[in-house]
């Protein structure tokens, strides 16, 4: 017995469902949401169900798009010779953001990492050598995090990439060790590309 | 261009509307819940309709319920002859946890504020009174905030129930000045029910 009604407690319950949202936090969403204009709420789970059923993979880079391909990969005024291997498509947004790199990305959607079983086969391995095979591309960024990782998912593609005859470079340790590109700030990561060293 | 597509901005957009969510938050959320699993993206959906739609007031404290009377107002094993005046819902639910109140509540749903242009009949001031004038309540604890806003709410409603010949009281000042009640802890909350004093 809180004091507030079911509703609150079952959307406070599902609110704190979401990474980074504590009980507190939620049930101040739930209140928040719950005295909102119906409009609001309905506005919200409108756009929730809308952005997810449209969401898709660019065929080329893997990153989420609602266009195939996505608008980086179709953009002439980009350098297709080069292209940047990211974790996340929340790096290529950080990357983006940074503002320094005028290439192409490519999202692994993931690390490879024995512990949580995770293999080569569960990212976008294969799309990538796919591309690379094109032809177009000259040199490859390893931008994987500066974390274990990070390093051995970029030490893996390094040895599959190099026998293609292609540049491989890994960012500059002008990150922080240990950390996510996602938290690194744009002249940072500037650096980091400018900075960064052939494998 | 922030490197990723329309829909992760919009949804990102929407997030951030919500109260203590910047922008980072809002991206973030927005990244997770468009890799989640489409199923748990169309529940949270589901629960913010559902509960927005479930949501009404209670005829007798006006806090949110599903049922009329809410569960507290029903409850036989409470304390009917006093009563709680709150500005706010989550102040029901913040005096709960604290566990030391087993009377009713009444929930103004806000305080008087000139400068904002809110005045008593904004606030369920009406409900209070009709409330009172059944004879059942014998006390009456103003438990609004410690603010300049929560004071003179108080103020203002001690001066309207003290002619119907009922004790009104205030919490203690085991508040800090100037807090909202949502950010106390239940011990304090406790002690500023046990000092309150006759307005």
């Amino acid at each position: 017995m809180l004091g507030f009604a079911g509703p609150v407690a079952r959307l406070a319950e599902e609110l704190g469902k979401l990474p980074g949202i504590g009980p507190k936090t939620a049930q101040r969403l739930a209140f928040y949401l719950l005295k909102a204009d119906p409009a609001v709420v309905q506005n919200l789970a409108r756009v929730l169900l809308e952005t997810r059923e449209a969401i898709r993979y660019c065929s080329r880079c893997c990153n989420f798009t609602d266009t195939d391909p996505c608008s980086l990969c179709r953009d002439p005024q980009r350098d297709h010779t080069i292209l940047c291997v990211v974790e996340e498509p929340r790096d290529v947004a950080a990357l983006e953001k940074a503002g320094s790199f005028r290439g192409l990305y490519h999202v692994l959607h993931g690390t490879i990492s024995p512990l949580e079983g995770r293999g080569p086969e569960d990212l976008t391995v294969r799309a990538l050598l796919a591309r690379l095979e094109k032809g177009e591309v000259r040199e490859v960024i390893l931008a994987t995090g500066a974390d274990v990782e990070g390093d051995a998912t970029a030490l893996y593609l390094a040895r599959l990439i190099k026998p293609l005859g292609l540049k491989v470079t890994r960012l500059a340790h002008g990150l922080p060790v240990g950390a996510d590109l996602e938290y690194a700030d744009g002249l940072t990561l500037s650096r980091a590309l400018e900075g960064r060293q052939e494998v």
